[in-house]
């Protein structure tokens, strides 16, 4: 299949639109069966080393599920409050919508017990690969103009059994999923002055 | 900006249709400035957790530097020979494409001395959000009809010697990039039967 300018033009929107979304800006309208379908479609067309397809996605809606995991959010975000004691703004920033989000989807690993072609020599291919899905969700989410948020700052172990997952599985990504009210035109840290944006030129060498 | 129905699924095709390129596919086309740039601007356009943006991106042209990653190949492949010594099927695959590629791409992380927002219970999001910079220029090279090998069958510290990296770097992907001939119609590695295809039903859960 060939692409069209047009379609790559359209891609790098996509791309350049997409944003963390916080609770603040999710609204309660219910995900469509067939959108929720499209983004884990677009998750498990992601690559994968030795095509291992190590992901496993699990879809929260149940409230108590979800308050186990705000407490567990609190729990962290406690102790990241006290590494970031001099940055005001750190202690006003939301930074989550695990309730606020209608679905919420726990993307885990789970490695192969046998080798995994492309795994012999950087053993975190499998991981990467999962989040190789994670960023097609997300770009599938803000094609559909759906947010989504990745809540990082959480236990992982504390995630895995509160959803009951399967002993071998890592937690990669715990994502709220769901409608808001607006896209922010550019990421929140970058309007707040959190963190600069860094321009091509600093990021790229020659060698 | 909203998008419409037909650029969902105008991605799911550029998702679909993305490959992993081996040597035997590249041509020796040059990749145009502005299509590289592109790519570039797509890896910069993902996600990164604080808004870290911790990424670099190493471009490789030169020979030397190409038959250095070359050997470097070679001997970490011939570990994993060993170690698929009963499947005949890995030791006919042709697994990098470093000098038939016209650019390398190697993607670095460079972790951040003081701490970042989002990272202090999970440690690996700096990691995550570099590979999250792959996977949209690999995207967005398929929309320019352009392949991408991710090749991991590499020492990493051996790459980033080569490459002269700053001492502080981590190497996340190594990528071949260029034209090829034609992009097969599915991943080769389920063409050739080595691993079967997983359907949404098989990964997906509800909690």
């Amino acid at each position: 299949m060939r692409f069209s300018k047009d379609d790559a033009n359209k891609l790098l929107q996509i791309m350049q639109a997409r944003r963390d979304v916080r609770g603040n800006r999710f609204i309660n309208t219910p995900i469509e069966d067939e959108k929720l379908q499209m983004i884990l479609e677009a998750g498990i067309s992601a690559p994968s080393v030795g095509y291992s397809q190590p992901w496993r996605f699990v879809i929260i809606k149940d409230n108590k599920i979800k308050e186990s995991l705000v407490q567990n959010f609190e729990d962290e975000n406690t102790k990241a409050k006290a590494i970031f004691k001099d940055k005001t703004l750190y202690h006003k920033l939301k930074l989550e919508g695990i309730k606020e989000a209608p679905i919420n989807i726990a993307v885990l690993y789970e490695p192969k017990e046998e080798a995994v072609l492309g795994m012999t020599s950087m053993k975190k291919m499998g991981e990467y690969s999962v989040v190789c899905a994670v960023e097609n969700m997300w770009l599938m989410a803000r094609a559909l103009n759906i947010g989504i948020g990745w809540v990082s700052i959480l236990d992982e172990k504390k995630v895995l059994q509160s959803i009951k997952a399967k002993k071998n599985t890592q937690l990669i990504a715990y994502l709220c999923v769901g409608y808001v009210d607006k896209f922010y035109e550019e990421s929140e840290l970058k309007t707040l002055g959190w963190e600069e944006e860094k321009e091509l030129s600093e990021v790229v060498t020659l060698c």
